[in-house]
């Protein structure tokens, strides 16, 4: 059997991420590999923490990006915050609501479902009933940006809410960061998490996370165990610590580190506010366009992510059809719906790197010319 | 503040990992990044997981590259297979044996320590004892190739003693894969992990895992659901399976996957044969050069890893000291000591693509200026 090198292809990414990769990026990543206790790079894993707390707007010591997916490090807040005594309230709007309550389940702790439509914010109405009838919840959980069906919820009322019935928060925000306003300390956040792939338009295998003074004073005082080992971040505190000697705990992941670093110095050099407003005036193009294609928004207006903007595909035309030949004709990639959207919708990123207007012009004249072949 | 770009000094990587990564991976590191989706990457990975039975040796469907560093694919076996209710046989002759120690007490179930001493292999007569004592063990854990010691064990031996007493195995192979001599089908491994910084020289950050089918087995016939919802394999396969569509899990490290691909390409090129004889010979060469230099190994000669050289650090000289030069006058990491042997030993690593004559060249030169400069 013969393998060979793989030469991917350029595509525009426009889905729900990973988001397209700056060239500044890409060319980090590939700088020499140095050893993960190596003193040049711990000073700029030092820098890491700074920046990450900038973009996170917030003062937390342990702010970190840990060495795996998002995913992971939805499952790091919760595994090392919650115990199974816990109660914890769920808002539940689209797919990663529900992984929220996935984890809830699998920890032994005892959920408090909010259900809401998908394709809609969480209903803080709703959520201040749970926290009435629920005044022994310990934590609220919900998703900032809600990836599966491009909907924005008022994080800062929610934190609001859960502050006033001694709630800790933990908060999703994997597509959120660098793409909307988010601001952790402001807002009174505990425990928050992100993805590398999405508006940092970085490559995807890292999480950056935070937690607050009270989050991390609830993991100091479990009553039980975490039971995992990876993601028990009392101990991996002890590698990211910038007072005194490392303690290794597992081989960092250098290179997608430099990355990272890479990302946050441009979004840093953007400014992050200006980043919020270029997300914004990007998504105001491309829904201009988008109307005069007749496509329409799955997502109240006032509810809606500049940097995940998801249509109904239009009664007849072929979902896969058309995504197979923007990908094929145009190396352009959007998103299909995923769970209870799957078939019904397109999810259009416009995320980091990926919120220029070459990106909003490429994908309105592809879209025009798809939906012209595949019309009924 | 301000923050600029992070560029790297350009060392040579003779620690216990990670090691030199080529040119040609860091290059792969660095292409278009593409959807997770995309069906280009999809048949990528489809090699991936070929070219990692390769390197495994085995036909074990479940064969993948986990999306994280290797200490979450040592959790993800336990995690996996072990439940509460069973008694696992720890073989513990260094820190990674410790560290699966660990794992087997987070889940709740049953260990039972054989202890050996750092720097040996870990004892066969002395497992088998335990295995009579304990009829009752379900798995037996040991390190194949001890990272903290430079300690071979023989992987076969325990593996077919394990078998005769109707246990399943579970083997760190995290520094001896591409290494050192490694059968998983015919020593009838049922779970094995690696990392992708060892002897395969790709960059740090994703874990390699093969899993027999007793393995998926007892996955399959467990009785308490697994904690870790990004661990939990069951989900995890349907993203990596070749058959129908691909389920959406979490997002892959797509870059990170390139550079696997790459270096997995580079292996296959060679031949595994060949790569496992050529850590033997450039072992040979650099031991021949530390004896004129007048160090001497920890490990007993035929319990040495070829590809991690532990030494003993002379009287008198200053370890960091040493270390320090040879990372600032040559560039050149080699590794501290780890646990019971910090500050007592170093640990030469001849990993992938750093095991080269002129990495062997340098060390022994470099070294040898050192030992002069810091002697008593």
């Amino acid at each position: 059997m013969t393998f060979n090198s793989f030469i991917p292809p350029q595509r525009t990414l426009m889905g729900p991420g990973p988001s397209d990769v700056s060239p500044r990026v890409l060319n980090a990543l590939s700088r020499p590999t140095v050893g993960h206790l190596d003193p040049t790079f711990i000073g700029m894993m030092d820098e890491v923490k700074q920046l990450l707390q900038y973009v996170f707007q917030t003062k937390n010591t342990f702010t970190i990006a840990l060495s795996a997916p998002g995913s992971a490090g939805m499952e790091a807040c919760f595994v090392n915050l919650v115990e199974a005594k816990d109660k914890v309230i769920v808002c539940r709007n689209g797919v990663f609501g529900q992984r929220m309550l996935e984890n809830v389940t699998r920890i032994g702790a005892t959920p408090v479902v909010v259900d809401c439509p998908w394709g809609e914010a969480v209903d803080v109405a709703k959520v201040e009933q749970a926290l009435i009838e629920h005044p022994d919840a310990k934590f609220l959980a919900f998703v900032h940006a809600e990836t599966s069906t491009g909907a924005l919820s008022d994080a800062k009322s929610l934190c609001a809410l859960a502050k006033a019935h001694q709630c800790l928060t933990i908060v999703d925000a994997v597509t959120s960061l660098g793409g909307v306003e988010l601001r952790v300390d402001d807002w009174q956040i505990d425990a928050i998490y992100s993805g590398s792939q999405k508006c940092l338009s970085c490559v995807p295998g890292l999480s950056p996370i935070s937690f607050s003074e009270q989050a991390i004073s609830v993991i100091n005082h479990r009553e039980t165990p975490i039971q995992s080992w990876f993601l028990d971040q009392s101990l991996v505190v002890n590698y990211w610590s910038g007072e005194g000697k490392r303690a290794y705990h597992h081989t960092a992941p250098v290179n997608s580190l430099y990355a990272l670093h890479e990302s946050l110095v441009m979004l840093h050099e953007e400014g992050i506010e200006n980043s919020w407003q270029r997300h914004k005036q990007m998504h105001e193009q491309l829904a201009a366009g988008l109307a005069e294609l007749g496509l329409e928004f799955i997502v109240p207006a006032n509810e809606r992510l500049p940097q995940l903007n998801t249509v109904k595909i239009p009664e007849g035309v072929d979902d896969a059809a058309v995504r197979n030949y923007l990908l094929a004709h145009y190396n352009l990639e959007i998103g299909a719906g995923l769970g209870d959207l799957a078939g019904k919708a397109w999810r259009i990123g416009l995320m980091g790197y990926a919120a220029r207007n070459e990106n909003v012009a490429l994908c309105l004249a592809a879209l025009k010319d798809a939906l012209t072949r595949f019309a009924k």
